[in-house]
């Protein structure tokens, strides 16, 4: 299964200005696909921060997506950041410039062209159900931040990475947290293929705990579970 | 102003079994208080990770908010991660543990008294309009993921941290991005203290483009804007 991190650039976000739905997206995404996204950050609109994130999230993840900062004004720093965070220097592509002449016409003025600088090395990919091709700098795919776009875009692209998607179950019970803790500690012992997650909430009566099993293994997730209802008191069972 | 970062721990949000709320919250009420939101960040329950964001973040901001994992199960894993950062043991803390005993009665197993196991040095804050103690670990505040709780404990504290609020302006044309990069780049040369941000939007004819203006110096704002009004084409003017 291929690892992935999502890097939001995101002055906008930061400041409360939109909320971010790029990062659920991938998330959404990802999972329906059985790609592990593993990390999700909002970074601020400067070189310095990109490059640093790019350069962490590369060396440890499989795929490293952007979100912004891919246009031709001022503060779209994304392809500056990811090529200071991979060392090379940016160089016009000749064949993302003439997309974007073909595309914009008269637009394609000195400003639009900044549009076809990319790290040195960068390739394009020709990707079905995209009607421009995809810069890849590296491990590092630079996707548009308006969410309609890069939501079709990462749908296209995640399509590529595609693994065996997760199975989940969930039990919901009015036991308090302290009160399964030892059982559940045990019980993922037992299971370390099954990802066992416990989420109390406190906002309605009756104080619920709802424990999460997620896995690649339907035997394994289906023995965890029957486990799991062997271990929580019946009576106080909402739905498993 | 005081600069922070947020760390969500959080797997269930990578895995979209939820949507982040905390994030955006927090993004919400620093822009309302004049905190510098610089960084959020979700990461996976693992300790190495959580240690690793800890630490990077702790360096590099006055204050680190974290999110969830700080319960009495097994995938509560947010103060040995804080602890690891900060290269401390985990110790009991007597009066978090008597606060503990104090509040779930019979219920205060080995299991719940595992939430006062809190970094060496670490200490409590009483906090106005909180009714539990809050732990503060260097420069690190570890908060429950619950949203509800969440909101109530960072609002709390966040007050703590209050500055001069960013003052905002947004101006929208129907021109292109290409066609206002060159003025807009002149413009954030000229006003460095304001932060100018372009967002394109494609999803409803006809396509603009926001240009957002932000200060904490109003003055600046305002002539900010007057000069961006004048380099914009009236006839293309949406809103400003």
């Amino acid at each position: 299964m291929l690892s992935i991190a999502a890097i939001i650039v995101g002055n906008e976000v930061l400041s409360a200005k939109v909320v971010d739905v790029n990062g659920p997206h991938a998330a959404r995404r990802a999972r329906e696909l059985g790609i592990d996204l593993r990390r999700i950050v909002v970074v601020r609109d400067t070189v310095e921060e990109i490059a640093d994130e790019v350069a962490r999230c590369s060396a440890s993840h499989d795929w490293v997506f952007t979100s912004g900062g891919v246009g031709p004004t001022h503060d779209d720093l994304t392809l500056l950041g990811i090529a200071q965070a991979l060392g090379r220097p940016l160089v016009e592509d000749p064949a993302l410039a003439a997309l974007i002449r073909q595309k914009l016409g008269a637009g394609a003025n000195a400003e639009a062209l900044r549009m076809a600088a990319v790290p040195e090395g960068s390739v394009l990919w020709v990707v079905e159900g995209l009607s421009f091709p995809q810069v890849v700098c590296g491990n590092v795919l630079p996707l548009p931040g308006v969410p309609s776009l890069f939501r079709r875009r990462f749908d296209a692209l995640a399509l590529r990475f595609a693994g065996v998607p997760v199975q989940s179950a969930r039990v919901v019970t009015r036991q308090s947290e302290p009160a399964i803790a030892a059982g559940l500690r045990q019980l993922q012992a037992r299971y370390p293929g099954v990802e066992i997650g416990s989420y109390p909430q406190f906002d309605e009566q009756p104080w619920t705990v709802s424990v999460t099993l997620d896995a690649r293994d339907g035997a394994a997730l289906a023995a965890c579970r029957a486990e799991l209802l062997q271990l929580l008191d019946p009576a106080e069972l909402v739905s498993g």
